[in-house]
């Protein structure tokens, strides 16, 4: 298996000269752009690595997922579904137009930046402090890492070019969306983006969503079952910003990227899969990652369609 | 199996009257709005059936699939992808803001209206007519149905109320997304939406796709796995109208539905699924045959999730 | 004064190379790129002329202006205010998305094309024919030139090139905005664009409307003062497509302008101006007319602001 | 004079019951919803009141007009334009819509919300404060009042209940089209929409405006001519909200309104008007006072068109 995920990994790895590292905060461009790495783990606990496995980088979107997971478990459904929708949309990860026009004022889902900053403002806890300290919890199982840490250069930067992300909230405030105070929120939820990982902690959250809830290692059981498969479910419709459609044909896997380079992907029933390659596509998505993805789901078969 | 699809049938019977028949053509408001039927085929062609499983409707939206598989066969990916996209949207099935500002005029995807308008004008055929026929050779493979026929009075129905689609369509041809003549291509576009089936046609369509493209009743290759791949993943981010995502987290089997009240379903690698209850929900979707579809769906753990 | 207009004209004729003739349809793209040429008429019928005032060209949108007038004739401002809003957008002439979006599906003014169609879908007459005949009567009462005539060659291109208006026309039939029949109603529309004038008719449309309803050349009462500052408050909100505020700005006068080329202005209580230069800018106004508008209003004073 | 004013005011003062005060802050919902009063200043510098011409209220909109003179007395015209344009639009006063989708993320105008921010960002002066003591000069002059002060509990209000207005800004701060500090400058926007006046205050400003820049009661030049018929066109235009071109239709005088109850109205060469009449109309404009204005107007013929 390793033979394999080697020979694709470096079979892909040219196409991260055709990408272009995320530059919209200093920390961000600093990475790699050559990098090129993956770990699958499948569900009898098995861990596969290849390439720069090892990197670290930030969360970013990703963290979206965990989030999620995270007010599914701290809210009645209805309460959730009060102030998100769960539906894909083609609008911008960022757009502030259909907050606007469309869905009662309500974001179409959690994985653009409206709807991951509401779902942090569900999330545990009456502070922003709290929140975080809450979803931390979570992400340290989900990743198996229990020395999970914030990157404090990255997590000083997206606070400090965040005007985007401000008038997002500030937006979501007016309309009665989110409650309390839109500053701390937004911590928590930059923190949460600027959460440190590598290609092995992501694999750990597609395969745990994979496995129905429980850590295919630890044996935990992290979430429910039904959980588990709305975030799939959602990671499919919505995990890949405006491509998620085309790579739910091309590739056929659930999977949720971030500007950061990472890529998870839970393939249900089988592994979870974690990928990082910091050069970007136009739309944001690792450009080597989703051929090196697309090659994999291709190799063994994975796609769900 | 039949038994336990009885009771699932009459268990939801009762949320027939929830909703509303399809009344924007006279023909569609004449349906009995307390019907609700299914079958079911799976992949060793074996047929279950019951309730209002033989009651005769139109294909309506259903034919945005087969449409779909159509132009999927009559043309190299790239020259359709350069007319149309794969994304979801969470703009209405006929909105015609997202051509004017979004996506260089091409429609979203093929299971909206100007997405399947766009679809038939690709297809094999000269004329109109020539393309009406090249698909209805397709839709009698794939319903295994040689007698499949034309609703001649829905068809009317459609051609004289349909100012909506001449709307979408006369914009795409502004655009050049659309070549040829307009008033040809809606004509098409319209009999396919009025073929006449029941539940088990639809069935067959679902369990051609479940197969990958092999119909499992008549062994018939009828269209590639990639084809039939690629279709299933646009019927799970885009098939049930802008219910898709939560049609996704809940039910999690990929669906097309029609306003003449069918839902086609289809379970990867396991069964073609066809469901009848022309009593709609607010969003279009059979309102009892979704329920229907859930229980289902959680009965016989079909989820692809 | 012919003196003044000659040199005005003949030291903005420069600016026809930096702009664009229209070419959407063939008939308008053998226009002389270089003409410019203008006729001012006051209120003691005096007329004024200089530069290419008695070239040939089409209405275009100018006849919105004429059409609303007849619309305001014929119907109660109440029922016409049902179909059509005097409010200006920064939508562009043709645009879609605002009919779907905005103002309950009302056109949100006559100046741009779905409004001029409910326009002339509202004028007196049982049929298209009827309407075009209608308002013809008051084109030539406006002009005061009995001999007005359609241009054959640009009405067949209007109405074989019509797509983007048979899409704003149908989407209006959808909601409900225009009654009767669409293709009827849009040969009105395209016939009343392709009349066949001069600078010298423009200029009394224009000096009729600054004399509050009677020619200044005839003395005959055309419309009552209220419909006449109507359409000038109308002209200067809407009148210059999305450059009506720069234009209300900088000029300061109420115009209307056309693709073929023409400017309209009325300056209230003193005069009519007619301008012909085919040489478009980006917005779709003729550039040096725009310029000859702007050096007139400055030499003799006459922005209303 | 005095007489008329008399008449008018209380044959419309009975619509005040037909508005509601505005309530999105408290200190607004305390106003006298049944006071109406007027003040006209004519060029002579007559100044004639009746009604509750003393009666104390906030800037709120009325404000944008006078930022916009400050704006164009410390720009280049070419440097502003780069920032806003002078544009009408359907949008609401406080969309933030087409700031992500049209005009190159520019406000559309002034008068709007995001334009009168931008406006604020363009005052001379480094900080916030420096701004609003910029402003406070030009706002002192036009009124002829060297007292005019902040209503602190309304700026504390609207500092309180601004995340609509941090939205438009933060997102105009992540597009490039305002620099420097967020808070500080919606800081000084706040206070300009606080400062207390009375028809008297706000009549004087359009009375500089109708005498091109000069004060008619003190004789000062205040500003240039240029710009009092810059604003008076974008007055014309956009002044009204989204019911700009009826206003214009209906009564034909350059006039902006505030939520706090004024109408601020300069009929060029002629006078200026100040209203106030607390109780508003859907649209945001004094519904007594707009009756009024359009008696006014039609008594002394004072329309411009």
């Amino acid at each position: 298996m390793e033979n394999i995920l080697e020979e694709l990994v470096e079979r892909n790895r040219y196409l991260t000269s055709r990408g272009k590292v995320a530059d919209y905060i200093p920390e961000l461009a600093k990475a790699d752009s050559k990098a090129l790495g993956i770990c699958i783990i499948d569900l009898n606990g098995q861990v596969y690595k290849s390439g720069n496995c090892n990197d670290r980088f930030t969360m970013q979107s990703i963290s979206k997922v965990v989030n999620l997971i995270c007010a599914l478990e701290d809210n009645p459904l209805d309460k959730l579904l009060s102030k998100i929708s769960f539906e894909p949309t083609a609008d911008g990860f960022n757009s502030i137009t259909s907050l606007e026009t469309k869905n009662a004022n309500k974001p179409l889902n959690p994985m653009i930046n409206s709807g991951a900053i509401v779902t942090v403002s569900m999330l545990n806890g009456n502070t922003g402090k709290e929140k975080y300290e809450r979803a931390l919890e979570i992400f340290k199982k989900m990743t198996d890492n229990e020395d999970l840490k914030l990157n404090q250069d990255v997590y000083k930067s997206e606070k400090a070019t965040a005007s985007r992300n401000r008038a997002l909230a500030y937006y979501m405030h007016s309309t009665g969306i989110i409650d309390g105070d839109v500053e701390d929120i937004l911590e928590a939820y930059f923190k949460l983006c600027s959460l440190e990982i590598n290609c092995i902690d992501i694999a750990n959250i597609g395969a745990v969503l994979a496995n129905d809830g429980i850590s295919p290692i630890t044996g935990e059981v992290i979430t429910t079952p039904q959980i588990a498969k709305t975030v799939k479910a959602i990671m499919s419709t919505c995990g890949m910003y405006d491509a998620s459609g085309s790579v739910a044909v091309n590739i056929g896997i659930p999977s949720k990227s971030g500007v950061g380079g990472g890529i998870m992907s839970s393939v249900p029933r089988k592994m979870g899969i974690g990928i990082f390659g910091p050069a970007l596509d136009p739309k944001g998505n690792s450009i080597a990652g989703l051929k090196l993805l697309s090659d994999i789901s291709k190799t063994f078969d994975l796609g769900i369609y």
